[in-house]
C-alpha cells in the first residue's frame, strides 16, 4: 500500500462530557481501523468490534505522533484521540512536527484536524461569559520552552490587561510555577480581578472555584484544572443561581489605560 | 408564574456545519420553547412544531438579550442562539450585561450557558495546528471599546510573541480597521510571519488563503473572515494535500526573545 491510502484523524473528545463529542469527531471515530491515543482518553471512547487500540504515557507525544504517521502511511485509517480540542496545547501541534521531521511520503497522507470543545471554553460556560472580551491563552509548562518565556508572555498579557485562560498550571514536577505566575500577575492586576478555578469540568470530579487574585490559593490547581484571571474589566454578578457568582467580562470593557 | 421558573440557555451553533453542533446543543434547541437570536443563525436551526422564533437585527445584541430574559423571567424556556461559542465575542457577555442592570427577579432565573466551536478552531483545524502554542484572541471592532486599547494589544500580543486570532477584522462602516492593525504588525514581527485569512469555514462559501505578513492583502479580509497571524516559531509545511500548505506552531517554541 502506498503512503497515499493513509487517513489521519487527529480528533477533538472536549473536555469529558459526551454532550460535548461533535458529530464529526464521532462519525470519525466509528470509521477509524486504529485509536492511537494517551490511555486515558482512549477510554473514553466505546469499544468496537475490529478496531485495534494503541494505547500509549502522557509525555510520549511526539512517538505517539510517529507511530499514527506510520499506521496511516501503512494504509490504515488511524484516529488520534486528544482530549480538548486538538489545535490548543494537544497533539495536532505534534503531530505535525512528526509529519514536517518524518518520511517524505508522509506528506502525501490524507491529514484532518477535528476541532473540540477545549477546557477554556467548558470552563467560561459553567461560570458566565469570563472570556467575553479579548484574551490571551498560556500554557504554564515549561517542559518545552524557558519559564523566561512564560512569565515575559504573562506579564505583557497582563500589562494590556487582556483576561488570561492558564492550561498545565501545575504538575507534581513543578508545582512552583504556578506560585511564580501568580506572583507575577499579582504585581500587575488589581487585587480584585476575579480568579477562576476549574478543574475537570464535564467529568464527575468537575470543580470549580470563584475568588480573587488577591485571595486565590494557586495551590489548588492541578493538571486537570485551568485557570482563568479576569481583565479590569471583568465583573461577578452575585445573587444568582447555586451559590456562586457568574462572572463575565463585558463585550465593551472600560479599561484602566 | 415566578422568574425562577423560566430557563435561558446561550447555545453556540458552531461556525456553521451541521457536524459541529454538540449533542448538548442539539438538546437544548429541541426543549426550548422560544428560540432568540440574529436571524442567520436561526435559520440554521430546523424548525420544530410549537417552537415560537423571535429574530432580530444584527448588532442589536443587548436588546436582544433583555428580550429573551423577559420570556424566560415569563416561564418560557428560552434558547438564545449564537454563532461559534457564545463566550468568545458573541451573545453570552451581552445576556450577562442585561442580567445585571436588569429587573433584580432575573437573577433567580436558571442560566445556562451552551459552548461551541468558534470560529479560530475551525480555522486552525482547516489549516493544521496554528494555535499549538500560546495565543492572544483579539476582536477588532471598536464600535464599544477605544482603538487606542486594541491597537496597545497588538502591539503586546506581538512583542511577546504570541500567536493572534483576530475576530471581526472589518465592515463596511470601518474598512480601514484591518489596515491599521497589520500596519502595528508588520513593524513588529517577522516579514516571513505565517498569516491565515479563513472566510466562511464550514458554510458553502468557505475559503481559506495562507500568505506572509509581508504579503498579505488585509483589505480580502470581511466580517466572515477570522484572521490568524504566527508567531516567530509558525512553520508551514509544504508538498501536503490539496494545494496548500499546513501552517503549525509547534510544542515547545523556539523564541526571537
Amino acid at each position: 500500500m502506498s503512503a497515499g491510502s493513509g487517513h489521519l484523524f487527529v480528533i477533538g473528545l472536549g473536555p469529558g462530557a459526551a454532550e460535548w463529542v461533535t458529530p464529526e469527531a464521532t462519525r470519525a471515530l466509528a470509521e477509524a481501523t486504529d485509536l492511537v491515543g494517551y490511555a486515558p482518553y482512549l477510554q473514553r471512547v466505546p469499544v468496537r468490534p475490529g478496531q485495534t487500540r494503541h494505547a500509549s504515557d502522557n509525555r510520549e507525544e511526539l512517538a505517539r505522533a510517529r507511530q499514527a504517521l506510520a499506521l496511516a502511511a501503512a494504509g490504515r485509517k488511524v484516529a488520534v484521540v486528544s482530549g480538548g480540542d486538538p489545535g490548543v496545547f494537544a497533539m495536532a501541534a505534534a503531530v505535525f512536527e512528526a509529519l514536517e521531521a518524518g518520511e517524505p511520503s508522509w506528506r502525501g497522507l490524507d491529514v484532518k484536524i477535528i476541532p473540540g470543545i477545549t477546557a477554556m471554553q467548558a470552563a467560561a460556560a459553567r461560570i458566565g461569559a469570563p472570556l467575553g472580551h479579548d484574551f490571551c491563552v498560556i500554557s504554564l509548562s515549561d517542559n518545552l520552552k524557558s519559564w523566561d518565556v512564560i512569565e515575559k508572555r504573562l506579564a505583557a498579557a497582563a500589562d494590556a490587561d487582556f483576561v488570561l485562560a492558564l492550561y498545565n498550571p501545575a504538575s507534581k514536577a513543578r508545582p512552583r510555577r504556578i506560585h511564580e505566575a501568580f506572583a507575577c500577575l499579582r504585581a500587575r492586576k488589581p487585587p480584585a480581578t476575579p480568579v477562576i478555578f476549574a478543574r475537570a469540568i464535564g467529568r464527575p470530579e468537575e470543580e470549580v472555584t470563584v475568588t480573587s487574585l488577591a485571595e486565590a490559593d494557586p495551590a489548588i490547581a492541578d493538571m486537570a484544572t485551568l485557570v482563568i484571571v479576569g481583565s479590569s474589566a471583568t465583573r461577578m454578578i452575585s445573587g444568582c443561581g447555586p451559590g456562586r457568582p457568574f462572572v463575565y467580562t463585558p463585550r465593551g470593557e472600560g479599561t484602566r489605560q
